[in-house]
């Protein structure tokens, strides 16, 4: 995997066009937001569609935050113990709940792994990211 | 793995043990917080104390969101992806730094990995825990 820079902490920044790719590859991330002057961060199986992280939701605080226009972040990683080495990739921006029938009929066929979590979730949710950044370590 | 109850999205509430459990024995999680007016998600290679996340840090916003008493939460998480089944651990707390010597001397005992990040780390932090929740899925 090319890299082109180092950040403050010394660690490869990765190319935006890499970070878009491991985020349409992991089946899986986090979204963190604030919820009650608390911090939260809750897995969730996600989609890109553009550079938008989008994901299903059953409700709850997920939902609450789209309809603040809440700031939220998203974040995929991977490891490899082997070679001790890895990724991160964060999305920062404002979570909406999808509300366009044309497009959440569009978003279904997203391959956003079903069943993970048991809970009905019939709520689309989009991410529009105003910042996409990736390293690498090890 | 034994559970006690199911959430409101109907998901398997972990034992306060086994989330004990599953923090000290993950290497890598993630610590979340404001920074700057935007949500940020970072990994960091953890240990536990007590009932206490700690890690190494090499400084820059993290060691700013302790200065200022931050609010904070840390997660990991771990998939199945064979038997789809999974569980993520929350803690909630505030983050601050470790300044007591014979503290730090103690910590440098602890089992958290070294050098996934390759920057040097000389400041160690501490999350003192409001709440430490977990979930099974799957």
């Amino acid at each position: 995997m090319k890299t082109l820079a180092r950040d403050h902490a010394g660690l490869d920044v990765l190319p935006y066009a890499d970070c878009l790719r491991l985020l349409a590859k992991a089946p899986l991330g986090r979204i963190s937001f604030m919820s009650d002057g608390d911090v939260v961060i809750m897995p969730v199986n996600h989609g890109l569609d553009g550079t938008s992280v989008v994901f299903r939701t059953a409700g709850g605080s997920k939902l609450r935050v789209a309809s603040d226009a809440g700031v939220v972040a998203f974040e995929i990683d991977g490891y490899d113990w082997e070679t001790i080495s890895g990724f991160s990739v964060l999305v920062t921006g404002r979570a909406e709940q999808v509300l366009d029938d044309a497009e959440i009929a569009r978003l279904e066929q997203l391959d956003v792994r079903p069943g993970l979590v048991g809970a009905e979730r019939p709520f689309w949710m989009r991410i529009r990211a105003d910042g996409i950044t990736g390293r690498t370590f090890g």
